[in-house]
């Protein structure tokens, strides 16, 4: 399952417990998912309006505490909801910036190591994992990568605090 | 403009009128999708989440009315909602299933004569194309195409009245 997954990657070649959690186990779409992300080795770009999934936000953390170099941008309505793992991922002390506008920043995609483009329907939450009909596409076209990669860059630039502007 | 598009789309060759309205005009994003749905010549596969774009509904009527044969699949909570273009288009003779479950049909995709695919975080609403910060992929390439036509030809099915359980 996820969670066994998980404790792999956070203690490589620690000896495999049977695991009492109710997740489903095998191959999963969370699960393709979670590896996707773990390979990353030098950086990981995120841009979420929603982002609530535990799994998720461990496997972020996990990356962070590797040194993986992880930047965050989130919706600042979105940001503050309940199960929302923005603050606890802020407190890791990953960088995370937000939208200053009334619409939303409705992006849904992540950058692995400038290479690897993982997008669409999904938003990161458990609601959307196990009730929703989605789809995530992942596609390693430089062309499609580096469109993102640019639209990354531009929004971390224009979220960045120092332009904020105070009333 | 956005009006001035659909005008020549529905009357081909009438005269053109400088428009009164307040949209932007010249290229923009939405007249971008609108003139690729407008490429339909023989099917229009649609799968959205949410629909209350006007613009986008009175495409998608036009192509009804030209022939293409036009499919649409959503979400049951959001067809219901206020400015949802759902029930118009139902009036208008198009084919509409929804989903039966209390998650989401979430996917927001587009497929044009079986070999365009338009996808991304984009929900087909005034809000969403006036203030979110949005992606909207368009891909030719067979492969992801085909995953997304599965995928619809899937929902389609399942979705079908026929099948509705009754209690």
């Amino acid at each position: 399952c996820i969670e066994a997954l998980l404790a792999e990657a956070a203690e490589p070649g620690a000896p495999a417990r049977p695991c009492p959690c109710p997740l489903p186990s095998g191959d999963t779409a969370l699960s393709r998912l979670v590896r996707r992300l773990l390979s990353a080795r030098r950086s990981l770009d995120l841009c979420l309006f929603s982002f609530s999934c535990p799994q998720l936000a461990r496997a972020v953390q996990l990356l962070h505490r590797r040194g993986v170099r992880v930047r965050l941008v989130t919706d600042a309505q979105y940001m503050g909801l309940h199960g929302s793992q923005i603050g606890r991922l802020r407190h890791a002390g990953i960088q995370v910036r937000h939208d200053q506008h009334s619409g939303y920043m409705h992006h849904k995609f992540a950058i692995v190591d400038r290479r690897m483009l993982i997008t669409g329907s999904l938003n990161w939450t458990t609601q959307a994992i196990q009730s929703n009909r989605e789809n995530v596409l992942v596609v390693e076209d430089a062309e499609y990568v580096k469109a993102f990669q640019e639209e990354f860059e531009r929004i971390w630039e224009e979220y960045n605090p120092a332009n904020y502007r105070f009333f």
